[in-house]
């Protein structure tokens, strides 16, 4: 049988790529410490499950199309209490942050059309991308420049005729690089002077660690034709199994395009929107918490990682993500080295290998991506296996 | 701004567009009777919210990305009982049918591709296909002859070389045509002598009337290579606001490629798969009572329509809705007559006009589909009103 073109371009989820040599690794007795999903243990706020268990109508019913009302009431008061207003048609709930970014990407991109993204980036807007028949046009970063992108030049300079959108994920996943207000501007600047889109995923939003104020390019209200944003409630108040996300956007015309697909796949869940609504009502003493913890843990890894000789790791300034440049020749190679032949005390060490973040062929082979997502301890113990397996590695 | 050709080529939904004039009419202090959305007013079975309510994890983690364990198993024992034998790989949990049949036709359409549909046939099926580059072909029917499609020549002549697949909804929507077990053979047969993918869309398995045993596309383990099945518990258990469907085939490297999909999105919602599986041990006797009420309610709606002078309307075989020529130039303008000019004590009606539910421009004018999913006595009123209301308007 014959299959689309365009997902034969498309791959797994490289994140999951290792799945089955855990598995094997497991059933030998091992204990893997997995800083390769980026999934949170802080706990969900009991909000949400007390909004759940109070819901009483005898049928579960199709929500709008849109969204639940009072969930997008609450996006918006949130957004109002950082100085951005959006109307309630600016807001399309979605099915997690990847069906706004996929909706997003259906109104923009045709065949052959390209989107600017900074590499390393996140793995699934290559399949969504490609899902359009668009490709990813990649801006260069470096490690020893600690991913640094926001330059004005060398964006423009990766501009061409086919170039559609521009999109950052801000703070970064993977690398955790967090932009200035300066640089967000610039980035508006370059949308607004070449026509472009520019897209926002801003899933990390709260996880800043140095006392800044919360970012978003809602804010840029002269280019709300241009702005994009993409928004879950996954990582703010680690509801990842949710999947309650949204598109926003003050550009009238997508948001009437995008209500197409909305349409389209009729609903979003309802009792996940409720829920979700509820979840806003936490205050800020949460994300002063979980803001906290994820910092100790950032310092914890980079810490640990600096430690380790032929490392290349600068400080990453948000989300709770990481990339590291490891002194081995290749980091899948090694990552199924550590789940087969490596162990300490019978425990081992999962991360995400860093060639598939990048757009570039050939970039990102020696390095790694680390989701500091465990337990203070659990996360010494990880970055000491991983000192470890170097050193064992190297001495092979 | 520039948007994608694709999107700009996709519509609203038309069971939706009439909303506005919808909203002016209750402001008017009128009380439409709503026979244009396909929600049950079935319960949902306590089963749903009872698993809901147990959840006792204190993070809400991503479920996996191909569907939580214990509802894939769920699945596999409802098709086991039905004598069908899937194994956990050939099931794909996913957001609704919706997104079984989106991840489908990306799988295996590409640009200028086509996809053979009998009209009228479920509009959104227009967007999933055009979000590929492709278009439906259409297979046409005739109100006079019941809708009928399942004939093998007429469905041949419309095969070319750009033909994929065939997607039938079986029971129909918006015909409410069932087929019969040589017609399923049949329709295999076609797609496997020409290399095709044949989709069977059945939401509506459950909704059949004549006292015939449940049916499916799985059963013809011989064409496993061409047969997608789409499936839900919207419909089933009138749990439409889960949002939990799957997409089932033994096609090994079609599921291959539906991963890739599955993992870009994540997952699918944990709480919803969890009390979805819940929802499989509900008994024969649930459907049974649904059954029961759907007939009757078909029954009214048939009875009624075929009082109407000048109505074309054959009794549909299942599903909860069926298409009816009316004695009106264009069933747009009736309607939109119906909700600004037209009530009987204070009462008007509501259906899904029938155009959009054709490939073939210019047909269905003078259709429309209406969804039996009100209660007996407010069916009868809505008929009623819908015999007034043609009067009034041929007699303006």
């Amino acid at each position: 049988m014959k299959f689309s073109s365009k997902v034969q371009k498309c791959g797994l989820s490289p994140m999951r790529k290792f799945h089955p040599y855990a598995v094997a690794a497991e059933a030998k007795g091992r204990n893997i410490y997995h800083l390769n999903i980026g999934q949170p243990d802080i706990e969900t706020p009991k909000a949400f499950f007390d909004a759940v268990r109070s819901f009483d109508q005898p049928v579960l019913e199709y929500a709008p199309s849109p969204g639940v009302p009072a969930l997008i009431e609450a996006i918006r008061d949130y957004y109002a209490a950082l100085d951005m207003h959006f109307a309630a048609e600016d807001i399309l709930i979605t099915n997690g942050g990847s069906e706004a970014l996929q909706i997003a990407m259906n109104c923009i991109l045709d065949d052959g059309d390209e989107i600017l993204i900074p590499e390393p980036f996140y793995p699934n807007y290559n399949t969504m991308a490609r899902t359009c028949g668009a490709v990813i046009h990649p801006v260069s970063t470096s490690p020893e420049e600690g991913y640094f992108y926001a330059d004005r030049r060398r964006i423009e300079a990766e501009i061409t005729p086919r170039t559609r959108a521009i999109l950052v994920t801000n703070p970064g996943n993977p690398t955790g690089t967090v932009l200035t207000h300066e640089e967000m501007e610039m980035l508006v600047d370059v949308a607004r002077q070449h026509d472009l889109f520019l897209i926002g995923d801003e899933a990390y939003r709260e996880f800043v660690y140095a006392g800044e104020p919360l970012q978003s390019f809602g804010e840029f209200t002269d280019a709300a034709e241009n702005v994009i944003l993409i928004d879950t409630v996954s990582k703010r108040f680690s509801a990842c199994g949710a999947r309650i996300g949204c598109l926003i956007s003050r550009n009238r015309e997508l948001m009437a395009h995008a209500m197409k697909y909305a349409q389209c796949r009729l609903a979003v869940p309802t009792l996940d929107q409720l829920a979700s609504a509820a979840l806003y009502q936490v205050g800020p003493e949460y994300f002063a918490a979980a803001r906290e913890e994820y910092k100790r843990r950032r310092d914890t890894v980079v810490r640990k990682l600096q430690q380790i000789p032929g490392v290349v790791c600068k400080c990453p300034k948000g989300a709770f993500y990481l990339m590291a440049a490891l002194p081995v020749d290749d980091a899948d190679t090694f990552q199924q080295w550590l789940l087969e032949e490596f162990e300490d005390h019978g425990d081992t060490v999962m991360f995400a290998p860093g060639e598939p973040f990048y757009g570039t062929p050939g970039k990102g082979k020696n390095e790694i991506r680390i989701a500091y997502v465990l337990k203070q301890q659990d996360l010494e113990r990880a970055m000491d296996l991983l000192a470890l397996g170097i050193r064992a590695y190297q001495q092979r």
